[in-house]
């Protein structure tokens, strides 16, 4: 067997076993009983150290050293560069390590379900600082290898080929028009009435609304699944996608467009190919890009009036003891496009949540370069909420730096993908709309032209180019942040 | 550190990946949507090669010879012993079959669920053939170690210590006295009216009766989850037992009763040792010991007049808009021992239970020795049915040979557990009352004497005695099939 070939087995058997994690992972999030974490934690930690030993197998360097010398096709040269690019971030992590993270995550996520409600810092701290300093060892071996900052190392991890410098850049070019454009809006707003919906939405019928609104988005339910957690998220396989969201019996606007957002996430996830199954090549291409996709869903998309045009009648036909009246599109929009600032950033209108996500990533950007401590991020979460937004998150844990669970995990360098996402699903849209008349798709219920433009130019390319390609080659340029500028702007004034 | 330990650790590594098995396999019977079966069985099947791997680990056959010398506790000896034996019946498979039975048993048992409900019993038996081929290969290896027969070989998985002349001889005895009590109950109980219940039971209210009944047991739900599948099974692991009913609109009789028998499993899991969990002498006797405990709840005390009593009061309070002057405890109790032939194994009453029993345990044995062909099990079924109930299943396989999930897994040698089950279960209900009064108990709403009892004399002992050891210490003899027979007398003659 060529190289290549013994390579691409031994990723599909690596992925067999993240299968198991991907799918114990999304049980313990959404359905086990609390007193089963200890033992969860460790079987997933024991797999963690299976699937790095399987990264650190001794044949490993040999193997490709071999591979990189055959006859290779250009797809088979991609997917031997994302191999590698995989396991050579894996294997310098030694396995007590990957152990001693994977048990810390299960704990720290685990107790912050309980905690957050409580407003526990006191509690969550403990477990915190040992994620922070599990998380400074993992960057500090990451950026001894490549020359970085730590945390420009466990950037990479998330959105490969982007630094600090560059979103140092991204990030003070958003701060010198967006707050303006906030007020502005904001000021707006002012004038405009959104009628109010009533505060009685039975969450089996929230469930039912979620449900349609998946079809309507081409979610595949013979490979997928809706289920209920604290915090929603998009996990499972390409094969099985498992999206949660969590329902107030009181309004059914958050849950909703949290199930539109979740779904772009697993559009894309049973988007890619299949002939890639388990091979590094055949996943998603950053989280950037994944973010760019449920953000193209819920923002570009599930926002715009013509959408929430076809919501419209569902909720009219759900919820007619409500506000029925309120169920327009014009309504809708108005209360979907709101903007205000708040203290949470999943509920976060567009235009606000920029500012959720440079704030952390300050915080974390510092964290992870020992630059500050974890005991000092409440006082400066808060006082870089008083800066962006005006608003005090003093004592406020539970609204403030506990509201995430990305940290509990040790995910540092995440965050940022959320505006690079935004940005993306922007300039997504803006090319999409050379060829496809996105509002024509809408308005005749039949969104398959959409969701065609993003599974040639996104969902089927996976991880087979890099994301400056797979941009450039979607849009005829590579990041370029005017075009969400250019949205909010058409959209909000 | 010492080899003992060194093993100890060793199986707890090996628990941990069966704990990753146990939830993705329930998982897969009461969560996943039906097109991530392919993916997932392969999963599976990497797995349980991994494990495989884990028991042939060349330093173990060393291992053991060396904890054998060591200065052990009788506790520590019973571990080891109960380690040698689960490493004896794995080694001894090749991976490739280890691979393929998996495969096979993800294949048929998936395919097997829509399979049934249309009848096809054509579709079935291409997955069917395959796994009898694995399974008689697997018992072929297992009987040239063991020197027995291909099914003595099979059963020592489930039932060790127990042979098909054991069976033959309890069987014909069963045989000799239960056709003519079944007609005589049946010639009783026609004198007796049972009043109708109405047929209108939400599911969801149903959904409440279960979990209410499952409180009632003690099933502690910190540690613990209640669903559904198609076939009710107890899964999962110790710290986090999933069990799973089905639901019918038109009636409650059969999910309500469904729950209590795996309730019964479930507390045994959950009621083994903590300090021996992750070794196999903490693991649950047999599969027949199991079965006495999920036919304990059910039979013994679940169908009992008392328990019903406590039943009662929550039907009338979930169903009072059906007919709940039905719903006292002595209408229950006629409706709950009706004794009735009829096809299905998992809804037979206690009396005519084991003709199901027996039925599947002659054509089990001799499918697995090669006496009959997988093509001639619906043709042999028929007739036995006919022979033991008066019933045909000609034709009718979803309700014949299709009816059982056991099967589709290669599990054959386990149905003999169910009425080795019911036997044992008899008999600690007869060693019980020496020294409980279990009526009394049940009365005053106070389940904690008889599961007291039961943990004491069960739970606790985990696998650290033969099952002939552990049913002497608990009621002063091995197993004696007469309480069996008398309980059965008493309740209904």
């Amino acid at each position: 067997m060529s190289k290549f070939n013994e390579l691409s087995k031994h990723f599909i058997k690596i992925s067999r076993f993240n299968h198991l994690a991907s799918i114990c992972g999304w049980d313990q999030a959404a359905m086990m009983p609390s007193g089963g974490n200890d033992a969860r934690g460790a079987a997933l930690a024991e797999l963690a150290l299976h699937v790095h030993d399987l990264q650190n197998k001794p044949e490993l360097a040999e193997w490709y050293e071999a591979a990189d010398l055959e006859d290779l096709t250009k797809e088979q040269r991609a997917t031997l560069s994302e191999m590698k690019r995989s396991w050579e971030n894996d294997k310098i992590i030694p396995s007590d390590l990957v152990e001693a993270k994977s048990l810390a995550s299960s704990k720290c996520e685990h107790a912050w379900r309980t905690q957050r409600g409580k407003n526990d810092w006191a509690g969550f701290a403990v477990n915190f600082e040992e994620i922070v300093k599990l998380s400074q060892e993992e960057a500090q071996i990451r950026a001894e290898r490549a020359g970085t900052s730590r945390y420009d190392a466990m950037l990479n991890l998330y959105e490969p080929g982007v630094t600090t410098e560059n979103l140092n850049a991204i990030f003070a070019d958003v701060k010198t028009w967006l707050p303006n454009m906030v007020t502005e809006i904001i000021e707006k707003q002012k004038s405009e009435t959104v009628m109010g919906f009533g505060n009685d939405f039975l969450i089996e019928k929230q469930k039912l609304l979620g449900l349609d609104t998946m079809k309507l988005l081409g979610f595949d339910f013979n490979h997928g699944r809706l289920d209920v957690s604290v915090h929603p998220f998009c996990g499972g396989v390409p094969t099985d996608v498992r999206i949660t969201t969590r329902y107030e019996e009181n309004e059914f606007i958050s849950s909703m467009m949290g199930v539109v957002h979740e779904t772009g996430h697993a559009c894309y996830e049973q988007g890619l190919p299949k002939h890639l199954a388990g091979l590094p090549s055949g996943t998603a291409r950053s989280m950037g890009i994944h973010e760019s996709q449920s953000l193209f869903f819920e923002m570009q998309l599930g926002r715009s009036k013509e959408f929430l045009g076809l919501i419209s009648p569902l909720l009219n036909n759900l919820f007619e003891e409500q506000n029925a009246g309120a169920f327009g599109a014009d309504n809708l929009f108005k209360a979907y496009t709101r903007v205000e600032a708040g203290y949470i950033r999943v509920d976060a209108d567009e235009a606000t949540y920029p500012a959720h996500v440079i704030l952390r990533y300050e915080i974390e950007r510092d964290l992870v370069n020992g630059v500050i401590g974890f005991k000092d991020v409440p006082e400066i979460w808060d006082a870089k909420m008083q800066e962006y937004l005006g608003l005090s998150t003093k004592d406020n844990f539970k609204d403030g730096c506990m509201q995430d669970i990305h940290w509990t995990w040790g995910a540092f360098g995440y965050f940022p993908s959320y505006t690079l996402g935004a940005m993306y699903a922007a300039q997504f849209k803006a090319a999409m709309l050379r060829t496809v008349d996105v509002n024509k798709a809408i308005n005749s219920n039949d969104l398959s032209p959409i969701f065609n433009w993003l599974s040639q130019n996104i969902w089927q390319k996976a991880s087979l180019f890099s994301t400056d390609e797979l941009v450039a080659q979607a849009t005829g340029e590579t990041l370029n942040a005017s075009y969400f500028k250019q949205h909010l702007q058409n959209r909000y004034l």
